[in-house]
């Protein structure tokens, strides 16, 4: 699939908080440079939402982004948005179907940077095949933002075999990962001030609902649980599982992939790839008997090439994540505490 | 109806980065003061969306709301986010249903402050009779945000007899004003730095859901356009209706209802009441024969109790806005230019 779009020409070099108005200059902003490329019938109505059919089983979820840098190696907020979303409606087990946009761009933005961000947006709705079809956009003071946040909020519709609950994890049940974790982090760090570092990580932003609906198409049922590792990382996520199931975890050092730049990188800065933030990655919690076909279908996928079965769950350490190391001991794996990576979404 | 919810108590004084983590202090947050307010079978999934079962047509709208100050007099900025969503999917003709709720907190906020905004968030969705279904909470650096910002977006059923598109309004339709204009902005205005004045005027925040619904049964299909009238006031939404309709606008400055008291303000400020914002107002087209019995529809309701027929379309004066003044002469109303009234919702 080829996708392109042009980068939209905005006929002011800067934003202003009369662009926030609501009045003729937001109004000749939006018609210059965001209808135009974003264009679709829902969008083209200019009300104060979107109406559409829809039947059954949906899902809803919503994201601010606030990443800093706006513009990273792999990747701008841009396209963050519109991945992190449908992303969030694909680990419910829903395709994803509408997205809105609401921009709070900070005064003396300049309409070249949101031209290139609003370009991004449409290539990856284009390529996760989602709508944007409702917005909003605000203009705060210098100093009382910073350049952009952007919220997406979106709309999914179940795949009709998806059953993801966190009431149907049991003991004994595969932990698979969905491929090499800590890039997006790492990524970010690498251009942060006063931290930059030569390195090719690039972040691994990108959409997952196309190979997470050929796991509902392939497997169904059979796949209990799903959830992304994005801000506080793979081990956020199992701790979360831990908790909400009252069962335990036990994972393993040795087959969690991880790039060897990324684990040097790691190193360097004193992180442990657990804790740091992953866009692409997911967990899958399946029944232990088809854990090694599921992670050959995400193997066969380029978004998933990585993917690993790391662990199980069990009953014997009630809300308790462990890991085995490579030397062979065990040690308790917490959630993130404190603030390791700010702004990384 | 008697609303009531108590002021959420955190754990924590003062949000830091480490809130925004997604690792233990995020989660320790949400649970001290977010989800055992907010509670709901679908917010206690805690899972990345929320799953819900919808069929029909839809609305869909979002907004971000960067109001300062975000306390005001008549509100602070967790109702209105509420309110102004709930107004959107009223507006679409559309019974609000579910909200998403996200955060950009900027470190150093005082949960009080994060507590009481909550506490509005809850009464405000049990007024509205809406659920808050879905979440998420970002934290930026002080001097990168403005104590807090909210985004909520939503969905809605659309209620069996809307049909509000504008395609729908044609000439000689009437223009009915739901209520006296401009409180919302001159409430703000007078509270902000270097203009403070003494004023009893307060915010119209407020839901517009009921009365709407009310109006769709009452008279189906005859009414034909809804919308509120915020940013850029009611000179900015009959701008927007004439041109993309191409139809002309008549008002008349004598029947357009206004409070001698922002009338007031308005002149000391040297603003136009068409021009201020309102949270609480909304314009409806209606054909002609129908809009003294929508108009004592509307009077009979406390929200909307000053609602007034102020115009009319016509094919005259093609995507013009005219006002007939008091005196009887006859001006264009144009989109509001510049910015008026920086960050009023």
């Amino acid at each position: 699939m080829q996708l392109s779009c042009s980068v939209p020409k905005f006929e002011f070099d800067v934003i202003t908080m009369g662009h926030g108005s609501g009045g003729l200059l937001t109004h000749r902003l939006l018609q210059s440079g965001v209808f135009d490329i974003l264009k679709n019938d829902m969008l083209d109505q200019q009300h104060d939402g979107a109406v559409f059919e829809l039947s059954g089983k949906l899902a809803f979820t919503t994201d601010s982004y606030v990443i800093h840098p706006v513009f990273f190696k792999g990747g701008n907020i841009g396209e963050l948005a519109v991945n992190g979303t449908v992303n969030d409606l694909a680990m419910c087990g829903a395709i994803p179907r509408y997205l809105s946009l609401s921009f709070i761009l900070e005064e003396g933005l300049k309409t070249t940077t949101l031209g290139k961000i609003i370009q991004s947006i449409k290539l990856a709705a284009d390529k996760a095949e989602v709508q944007i079809v409702t917005g909003d956009t605000k203009v705060v003071e210098q100093g009382k933002g910073d350049k952009i946040f952007i919220n997406t909020s979106g709309i999914g519709t179940l795949h009709p075999q998806a059953q993801i609950h966190h009431n149907r994890i049991a003991s004994e049940d595969a932990i698979i990962i969905s491929n090499s974790i800590a890039n997006h982090g790492i990524a970010i760090m690498s251009q942060r001030e006063g931290l930059e570092f030569e390195t090719d990580i690039v972040s691994d932003t990108r959409p997952l609902n196309h190979i997470v609906n050929k796991l509902l198409d392939d497997f169904g049922a059979d796949i209990k649980f799903l959830r992304d590792a994005t801000r506080g990382g793979v081990a956020s996520v199992l701790n979360e599982v831990a908790e909400i199931t009252g069962l335990g975890i036990e994972i393993e050092q040795a087959v969690l992939p991880v790039e060897p730049q990324v684990e040097g990188a790691c190193e360097m800065l004193g992180f442990d790839p657990l804790y740091v933030a992953n866009e692409g990655v997911f967990i899958v919690v399946v029944k232990k008997e088809i854990a090694e076909k599921v992670v050959s279908v995400l193997q066969n996928d380029q978004a998933t090439k990585k993917a690993s079965l790391i662990g199980f769950v069990n009953s014997q350490t009630p809300k308790k994540v462990l890991l085995k190391s490579k030397i062979g001991g065990r040690r308790v794996v917490n959630y993130l505490t404190g603030e390791q990576l700010p702004r990384i979404c």
